[in-house]
């Protein structure tokens, strides 16, 4: 509502709200001037060194670290909600087939909504805490569910049904291949997936928030801000970082193709972010791992980093340009053999976990987000025409 | 992102955004003072009075009212959208299954991104405005089909194909009996309809606004609308209003009912609006409307009404407290023989036409819609302990 609903005058804002401050929060922020991003008063990237991924979920959404009997339990608890409610289950087919061609972010759209609604969800204002919370932790244990079925009927073959003997990250790798997982990939894929559960308010997260603040189900709110992961300013596509590689084909073609590039105005994919002005700390931790697996296509990635940012700064000095989180992340996911289509359902894996918690907080605050538009049309009333 | 995105100050800002500016639109606004609200610069109550839904969505989506010519394609290119894809259709016994509980919005909210992925619908940024009008009028087109499929299944009956022949509000009821409707409850469901396709920018407006500034699929927007639109403090619930005057029950129990409620603090369902200070011009017409059909239920609603609004303004004078939509809306549905389920349904079925309005508007822009958080949690970085 706009021009006269109260006497409140209106306040004016930047485009885009930006630097409008909405919400507070006490689920996390990023430093971009000093290349630093946390959860709660933790370094992200410490977390994802040290800690397993069910520990930085149950810091998420509970707030606190879990002790050895609390992760235990959690660790139980949602591994026993990675099986699919029947209904859920038997429309996946269905989904999988209609998403064929707009991919899988939308079919986890659809998953989602159904499996929320097959669980009978009720509005985050007409339930307490704990079963608000519950109704998170439901959605993100089935999301690797949902996403490896879907991927594997859209390629002909049958869905695997979780393991709960196995850790979060690696029940995902098995999920998706049928093979229990080497360690070494389920561990760095665990980093991958701790390291992208949260990022400062991002817009998939705002919505989020804007669909809490209505009061509605939690699966309302999760099926918004993966609308909002699809859209192509959020970002979040490991795979165009690897697309870049291939472009480039060989070491020797480094040189030319991005110095074409730059000069051409394009955008080089994996590179630049819009909070950094360092280092992506997710980056390097990225090439770290990347590195401890060695090997011809590490080498390249490592070899076209380091020329890219040589001709960045040549070509725009000051510019302070370097790989973002999406240039590594899609080399090591490669590496543990996700395939490409994968990348960013599997962002969407991790970004449910930061998702819940911010709806979790948004629903503690029973506040409806709900700013003005400002009417800048003809005039009314202009008398309706009769019907020709 | 907050604390240290750059240098730009952060900008403090009311509560829930409220009052804030967060764009200028072309499409409407409400008049809360005056109980006048439009769509472009006409009054939407004569639109509903005047027009048909067809020309009032084509003024909507492309700007204008249409000429003869244009009336005609514009109901024959949406006319042919209205049947499902194979995909789609397929899909619908699980999706009705599987919202058996949790009611028909969630199961819209399914369909929806179901229907939108199985049509390939593509980010709004990578296709011109041409395409991203025929996505908004292919959705807008299956949702009557979607919700009233889903409804017949719901009750153990075979979804109705809907025919070309009728008009958009027509085939809806048509759809939803399998009877072709008697053209006085046609016309009535098809005013309703065009008076409830905008109200300002309300919250699910507002989300699929957010949801488009990313650049996502039209389907991904109205999604995420659609959750928007279920929560309980979005409004919207004209059955709330029905159920007032069910367990009011008979006149002669109004006034000690209506006593009780009010000075326990309870609100009353139907009464009041966060916009108007007058009289919701939406309701004067509904009743102007259910007056027209007469008997003893609008009786009924008129003198509850009456009665209501006399004891609020003894009990609390000065809050102009008046029936709001939902209140002649919920008594006009049931004339027509819409199902109580089906009104929020039916509300969406208009409401997703004015969500396309915004998504249209909002692609243009090219601008995402992102303030930031302030964190407020304990300062990191502290050192994550040694897992126990």
């Amino acid at each position: 509502m706009s021009v006269n609903r109260t006497a409140t005058p209106l306040i004016e804002a930047p485009r885009g709200l930006a630097g409008v401050v909405v919400t507070e929060t006490e689920i996390g922020d990023v430093r971009g001037q000093q290349g630093f991003y946390h959860y709660r008063q933790y370094s992200a990237v410490e977390l994802a060194r040290t800690r397993g991924f069910e520990d930085v979920w149950h810091l998420l959404v509970h707030g606190t670290l879990p002790d050895a009997r609390r992760r235990a339990a959690f660790a139980a608890e949602t591994a026993a909600l990675r099986r699919l409610p029947a209904e859920a289950r038997a429309a996946l087919p269905a989904i999988a087939a209609a998403s064929r061609v707009s991919g899988p972010l939308s079919g986890l759209r659809t998953a989602l909504s159904l499996l929320g609604a097959s669980q009978g969800m009720r509005p985050v204002y007409d339930i307490d805490a704990g079963r608000r919370r519950a109704d998170t932790l439901a959605a993100c244990a089935a999301v690797p569910t949902l996403l490896t079925a879907l991927y594997r009927l859209g390629q002909g073959l049958d869905p695997v049904e979780p393991r709960e003997d196995l850790a979060h990250a690696a029940n995902y790798l098995y999920m998706l291949t049928g093979e229990e997982p080497e360690p070494r990939h389920a561990r760095v894929v665990e980093q991958y997936l701790i390291s992208t559960i949260d990022h400062g308010f991002n817009p998939s997260t705002f919505t989020a928030r804007v669909i809490a603040s209505t009061g509605a189900d939690v699966v309302a709110c999760l099926t918004g801000a993966v609308g909002a992961l699809s859209g192509p300013l959020h970002g979040g596509a490991p795979s165009r970082a690897l697309d870049t590689l291939d472009a480039i084909g060989t070491p020797d073609r480094i040189d030319s193709w991005i110095r074409a590039r730059v000069l051409g105005g394009d955008r080089i994919m994996g590179f630049g972010h819009a909070v950094y002005r360092t280092e992506d700390p997710r980056s390097r931790m990225l090439r770290e791992i990347a590195e401890s697996f060695g090997g011809p296509r590490v080498a390249f990635a490592v070899e076209v980093e380091r020329k890219v940012e040589a001709i960045l700064a040549e070509l725009k000095p000051g510019r302070e340009l370097h790989t973002n989180v999406e240039f590594y992340a899609g080399v090591v996911m490669e590496l543990c053999g996700l395939p490409r289509e994968m990348f960013t359902p599997t962002f969407a894996a991790a970004r449910v976990v930061g998702w819940s918690a911010n709806i979790l907080e948004q629903a503690a605050d029973s506040k409806i987000i709900r700013p003005v538009a400002r009417y800048v049309g003809p005039e009314p009333p202009v008398a309706v025409p009769a019907q020709p």
